[in-house]
């Protein structure tokens, strides 16, 4: 009996626990999950600055000033980024300021170099207009104290640059999920091998292998393996230690019993073996000592769905990640779908903006071997069960193949 | 005179070439970029090929079966995948295959194992239904000389796939350009340092860094000079050949003359020196022997959207891919921009859809100096020159910081 995959989610993510914590450089942590909340040492800016080139003043000494009738202003001292001034600024005088550099004591505002003309000793200012509020603040961005980032967040450019602000040159973040492919099959030859009769290469792995790399897993490639239970279970259990062994091939009605059987051979608790979805019915699902195993089919349609549905939410948890759900949008059908549906169907698909609707088009042929589609989708639109054939201009949900945090 | 950013990003374009090629392990592809055409040797299914476990059968013996009234064959052979048929179905006689193997001479349907039931010697099979479609056809997917894969497509999980099918081993990528980024400016600290009176950390870098990984490039930290023409022009001098040199700091009005001297120092053509934007309107470019140089903005935000809308396009064609430009859409504000705009403005929002439309709202504070928001922002709000402040409800155009291909 196929469970509903809504409960197959549910059963692994409660069995899923988030892997260890370890610390690296600040410039490898693009793309990686935070696994500490970093609180503000100190405020940002760490002190009032100049956000321009110019001249820190009293601002009311130049708030009538005119192209006409300039203020004239004397310079005390001259402060470029990364000094510190030493002189306070009083009435009638001026200190010239670098972007970036802290406001001396007593100034009230900074003006532009443009505004402003040399005049021997003297400053001509010619425009006092928003002196006072080209000012960064010490604080205005960050107080000392403050939570700025929290565990769970995916490391992002913005992320990386808020990192050094704060002074994180070594974060925590959670170790990347282990994951071994497998490839099961006696037709199964290795990819830089010339086909021969009754044979194809072995395709499932590297698909799987950037399925598992964008969500965030560490790949190992396992090669693969006939139908043979001895000899698949020999390969899992000579396998690098994995948080998560993922087997192709050998998972559907009439050879249930080859992974069904190497499962429990390693002594792998079945949680369910088929699911209600179509591509990627037949999928194994097994904890042993905290790892998980899944046995997804041959077909790479099937096994491309079967992962994205069933194996990346767990990754994704796995991998300390705040969100696991790709995000998912309500699209207008482009063109027919012609089928009608039983099991809850996923099919492959295009979509675009037109005059402020999304459409999404079914993308050419849909069979279970069939992977062209795969290579060009930006999107999923999931029908649900027991859907009749669907007409252009319905309305569908799209699962968007990408990181848009919608 | 600052320049459209759509001129600035023309000029680039135009000198813009694209790197060299180099052949790497299939499994390291995933993210890299096609540089060459890959057309099928073969056709793929490379054979007539079972899509489920049953039975080979002559389509007509099954078509009346029913399970009052089954049809009765002789099993004469029995394929497991990976395996060739030896014996030709006729009529009378089934063939046991499994999901993946060839089809044997003569069969022209399959029977699903669950439709069938061993009678000593015989097979019962109970429908025929649908046996003639149960057939994977040589070539239905691919056909040999067909062109399958276009240089400057990104190599995602379905290309990868789509590569192992075709027994490209070892691909032609495009070399991922080498970009070198400095910290200008003598109130930069390295990240691990403690804050001093006046100083900041490197968080340029960083931030950079990120963005220049998600582009496809490979990154160099040279790390950070003090506000010294000489030292600053050393440090690139020295620098591992690159294809992209990029400083942040000294790029404003009037520490202009900081990078600017520097091109001039190293011999580097200036192409333009600011571009019309908000932020990061001061923005050198240059180049020399074919590398590009530019001088972007210290203010994180300046620096970050000046990368975004210069930087990016170049890298993204220098790195062979076919598209170079973020996908747009059009959204609903879904709260007022309450500043008007001279220069073309960008702003960090998020965006997500409620009741079909797309709606964006800009993110806090959006100061020069303001990081926060690119740590959540999904996208950018394009506010176009000379425009008055907004009302939420009025259309804008968004670009979306993914990989979404809308």
């Amino acid at each position: 009996m196929a469970l509903k995959l809504e409960i197959a989610q549910e059963i692994l993510l409660k069995a899923t626990r988030v892997t260890s914590v370890e610390q690296i450089k600040l410039e490898e942590c693009w793309h990686r999950v935070l696994a500490e909340n970093i609180v503000a040492a100190t405020d940002f800016p760490p002190f009032d600055r100049s956000p321009l080139d110019g001249y820190a003043v009293i601002a009311a000494d130049v708030a009538k000033a005119s192209a006409d009738n300039p203020a004239i202003l004397r310079q005390i001292e001259n402060i470029p980024a990364g000094f510190t001034p030493q002189a306070a600024v009083t009435t009638g005088t001026a200190t010239r300021i670098m972007t970036g550099a802290p406001l001396p004591p007593g100034a009230t505002g900074v003006i532009r170099l443009e505004n402003t003309e040399v005049d021997g000793d003297m400053e001509k200012v010619f425009t006092g207009k928003g002196a006072a509020d080209s000012i960064c603040r010490q604080g205005e961005e960050i107080q000392a104290g403050e939570t700025v980032l929290f565990a769970g967040t995916v490391i992002n450019a913005g992320v990386m640059g808020m990192l050094a602000v704060l002074g994180a040159a070594f974060p925590k973040v959670y170790a990347r999920p282990r994951v071994a492919l497998i490839a099961t099959g006696s037709e199964i030859i290795p990819v830089h091998q010339p086909l021969a009769p009754g044979k194809i290469r072995n395709s499932n792995s590297y698909m799987l292998g950037a399925q598992v790399a964008e969500a965030g897993g560490e790949v190992k490639l396992l090669g693969s393996a006939p139908d043979d239970v001895d000899k698949i279970a020999q390969l899992i259990a000579e396998a690098p230690v994995s948080d998560i062994y993922i087997t192709t091939g050998g998972a559907s009605v009439g050879d249930y019993d080859l992974i069904g059987g190497v499962f429990r051979k390693l002594g792998v608790d079945v949680l369910f073996d088929r699911v209600s979805i179509k591509p990627g019915m037949p999928v194994l699902a097994g904890v042993k000592d905290g790892k998980f195993y899944f046995g997804l089919s041959g077909n790479p349609a099937a096994a491309s769905i079967s992962f994205e549905q069933i194996v990346r939410p767990v990754l994704m948890k796995m991998g300390g990640r705040s969100r696991w759900w790709r995000p998912r949008i309500e699209a207008v059908l482009a063109a027919p779908f012609g089928k009608s549906t039983g099991a809850k169907r996923f099919v492959w698909a295009h979509c675009w903006q037109k005059d402020a609707h999304i459409l999404a088009e079914p993308l050419g042929k849909q069979g279970n071997g069939m992977l062209k589609s795969a290579t060009t989708a930006n999107s999923l639109i999931v029908i649900p069960e027991n859907s009749p054939p669907l007409a252009a201009g319905e309305t569908v949900e799209v699962i968007l193949l990408a990181d848009v945090t919608f």
